[in-house]
């Protein structure tokens, strides 16, 4: 059951705090014989980590990835991989004050309910922080994606509090410290988080995440749906509180006539399905989009309660991201890039003997 | 891994498909000396059943199920608790011209790209009549958590197409065919469905589920928190195509100030998180909202392809729900409560030695 | 994690008592498009059911199994595969005296420690009869892995208590009650058992069972080696306490130089491994031989306890196999199935891009 | 699924190569508040650790474990717990010959086919070195049982190649190079490994294990059985062959009249079962005992091919152990703990409701 681990045969248990020696992961079931080096798992890492930009937390982590198993002369053996990230800056002592009082919006309180104790510096097991060892899981299984299918995953921000960002081109995406698929809206988007920092304040945000050339066929009915897969990864990444596929919320208006996506040879004609039907890809492009609530760590005094249960007053210090959606990007891609890779192998476990002498349908009409 | 089963610690093996002799599941792990006869479980299957009023299907199925183990002499045993629901109304030749055709909207192509085969009779294994035996296990479920804990759950219909229904009161959901909790609205839900059965077309909906009385501190980091697993859970259900937890997509657009709940001796004082801080559960009601996507299958002529990926126009004959979102208020309800049991479980297992001195912050402030 | 589930991708939920309504089982991750009826399935459980000869239990039971899903015209869909076998005979007023006591040797009373109750109806669920759903889903295993490998799987009779059964030829074990592939000891088994029957007692057995043809691969380090997941396999058949693979606790007193298997290009020069190395199959015959207590349910008077720990003395009445032993070898037969057919989807699912241009090396040299 | 994951929920995920930089564990689901330092670890690593004496491989490894996450303030925070054992004596040139050879005995050629390459030094994932983290994540368990049952887990050697060891006492263990528990042996034991040594061959060993003070009910019908979870964990020790619990082969020529073990309110009067009835814990003694094979490495010439597929000789220099069988018993011990263990917590899980008024019947009458 290993509450930890992510995936059936693409699995990946996530180990680590905040502030304890180091953070990692363990990949098993990863095929053998694949060029894997921390070239190939870094440059994710460096897009995620904090103190890239005035606008994320100012926290100072290197965030590099050691390899310890699993990869012999270059290529996968096939055996687990262990990979490992020191923790460095590690100023617990911004925590101190908080150590018997629980922070609204936190987990603080939660895991004290279930543990009976909790590792306050940093949010302990439960901060961001331990989405790095995914984001490295991740960038293996996009790399196997890739030279499999041809896939690629890329995600963007979407929204930005109030400010919707239209999208203009991916190219754009990694030019910016937003994500952001558009360069007009950056001189706006800084002001707002310059405006938020000031008022001690954080944000919303809705990013969107999108994997094109995945091959028809992965997922499963009806405990293992690729799209339930996909939802489960995303409201499990920090802040997280909704989750769409294709038109999400947007088809409580639609009609049937208008949402059901037509074939033809050429290709489907439209992808409100956001790329799975009946739980399993059409080989349509996979459309994700999620909501990131605000920081809940805030400058700003909010009411709360202590461990003797009385009445406390909270004002968080320390180095917080205004907006955890910005860093998002990164995580929610390499979640979908777990979630896709656990579903091939599955799918080739049972299925490899399946040969369709009819091509698959295009993934959209020219 | 078994991709049909659902939960870990109480785990639902789900069987059958629509129109063969039976579908059912297997609960293993059910705790034992719980008093469980058919009468749990029977009525919550008669809410979800087709045929019982003119806004749905009109397949007939009593879906009447028979426990095959697992209890004896009226209690719970501990072992696997078999449920077989025989399907009677099989009408298949509904479905003879489909039989080499792609229905757009439906699981007719992925099905055939995954498995080089489909069963072509009402959809099959990815038919929404899977979700019977879900609501049974659910009932199982729902039985031990309100013994338990006095746990609740409930759900609604929140919104019909572009009808908005605001909540009125829980006593009203049971007294109408649309699972709706205001009285007032009835006649225009009426209306609208037959005006839309007339077209030919369908509709999108929208429903909450709530469940009150969740004990804090079910669920767990990082790969099993509850909201994730919740949002695994729903996205499963047929046609579900959003989920949101607490705020939801709300939170893109509120502050921190605003999202983060206040805590005070006396209880929460909001409930924006929907009851989940961490992935844990806080001892707040469990909010969850889903969106579901109009029936594909409309009398209305669509574009799709045969077998040999020629073009052809579908239109689809028989007995069709024109919005599956009425029905799914109590597949929701079994979802949810499949979830929080399991995680009950998980959480004794390892958590039973915790125990705190001091109570819990009450859900929400007088 | 399902406690009533055997294998990760090709996995069997396993439901029922002795003598309640039904018995069956789920099969998940059957792969698609192999033929499939009850003729496939019933001769495995025609050779293990009851009442056969009169060295075996004189229940009566049909043991006929109905396929209540995942085959469509004749093919299996992919999709669960539930089967049902209905009890017959139920005379359980045979075990009415026994409602307060607990038999030596059996589990009546861990399972009253266990869950606070028990099913004193033929042992409930620890009964021997539970075996059928595992003979039935072994089946399905098997005709896949003929199909695919050319794997034979054959079991039989090694030693009846103090007679030891020189092998002769596989295809005696069929033609007598007791599985013993040597024709001129029957006459000696015969007798042997018509004396202990007669004597209200009852006796061991060892049994020995093979498979040919497993391509070499299959398992994996080190949570689930082949030779691990066949020892758990046969170590939770009922009354099973000792398994051995290739030379087993002959490999004691044996010397390195005479233990491990020469290789040549002509094959393998010896096999004391029995089939795997590291807990890989090496592609050499699968060997395992395990050892069957003798039944405690005998005539003889036994000291035991009752549900208020005072002393007691059961003699137990009713049909029972005066040694398990016998009607064991196609339950072995089908445990090794159902580990080997898990692993031969697993070992695809993860290595299917394996392509070695030297062929393997023969199982045995000429 | 994850074929590296021992355990449900007490579950253990190994990584590591022999000689990788550094091999270890991530342990799931250990119960939060327990005091653990690597003072409870490191003793059960050093009895395990090779070079302790001449009669084990001489590599010097001081297998010191590191903590790096889990454990806040000298307890268990509930969370992952990681546990590093960093390799240090690499001597990788003594397998430069090797490179292009399979070992006879060896899982070389195993790992080949499989993954269609290995990492030949040392055996890399298949060396016996990978029983560490288990040894290591064992002493967490034994831990926890201890406290809360008073569980002790003890193991001794019971036969060295032709010499058995008549059980003196448990003191005697932990005081020779052999875990022998007969002083009385040890000279025989010394001067019959030294003969072997001179002629470069190796021998096989029996070890017993046995776990006191286990509670009655763990374990579960019918593909979680204890006794087929022990027999799957012992078999999965490298260079295991044979398991047996209780009498083991020995009930082969029991009668029944003999082999169930008698209960009285002053206990059970034998303990034919090794502890478990219907693959659930009785209260009485776990007994287990495994045949070991004798290490292939050796120095005597064996027959083998290379990667072409051709004719070799093969002599194993390097530093190996003549008896692997020696090393075994902290091994086993710890696999022994690690499924109680996970069992314990799967049992509360499910059971934690179940109360009984009669007490247990004691493990053994006076």
């Amino acid at each position: 059951m290993t509450t930890s681990t992510f995936g059936r045969m693409f699995s990946v248990v996530n180990f680590g705090e905040s502030h304890g020696p180091a953070i990692g992961c363990v990949i098993d079931g990863c095929p053998p014989g694949m060029e894997l080096s921390v070239g190939d798992i870094q440059p994710d890492l460096d897009r995620r980590k904090p103190g890239t930009s005035r606008h994320v937390t100012q926290r100072r982590e290197p965030d590099v990835v050691q390899i310890l198993s699993g990869v012999y002369e270059g290529r996968t053996t096939g055996t687990p991989i262990a990979l490992l990230i020191r923790n460095e800056d590690q100023r617990s002592r911004d925590y101190e004050d908080l150590i018997d009082t629980f922070r609204p919006g936190h987990a603080d309180y939660t895991y004290w309910r279930k543990y009976g104790l909790r590792d306050a510096r940093g949010g302990g097991r439960s901060s961001a922080r331990l989405t790095a060892p995914m984001v490295a899981a991740g960038a293996v299984a996009r790399k196997w994606l890739r030279l499999h299918f041809g896939t690629t995953i890329r995600g963007h921000l979407q929204q930005l509090g109030e400010i919707e960002i239209p999208f203009e081109d991916w190219e754009e995406v990694g030019r910016n410290p937003f994500f952001a698929p558009n360069r007009s809206v950056i001189a706006r988007l800084e002001q707002y988080m310059d405006e938020l920092r000031k008022a001690g304040d954080s944000c919303g945000a809705r990013v969107r995440v999108c994997a094109q050339s995945v091959p028809a066929g992965l997922g499963a009915p009806l405990a293992a749906k690729l799209d339930a897969e996909i939802a489960g990864a995303m409201m499990g990444i920090n802040a997280v509180k909704g989750v769409e596929i294709g038109s999400g919320f947007g088809v409580v208006t639609q009609r049937g006539s208008q949402h059901s996506d037509e074939m033809t040879p050429q290709g489907f004609l439209s992808n409100h399905a956001g790329g799975t039907l009946g739980g399993i890809s059409s080989g349509q492009d996979i459309e994700v989009s999620i909501a990131l609530k605000p920081t809940s760590s805030i400058r700003l005094p909010r009411r709360s309660v202590n461990r003797n249960l009385q009445a406390v007053t909270v004002v968080t210090q320390g180095r917080h991201d205004p907006c955890v959606g910005i860093r998002a990007t990164p995580i929610a891609e390499a979640m979908l890039a777990l979630v896709l890779m656990d579903h091939a192998l599955l799918h080739r476990g049972q299925n490899a003997d399946v040969h369709l002498d009819v091509p698959a349908i295009p993934a959209r009409a020219p």
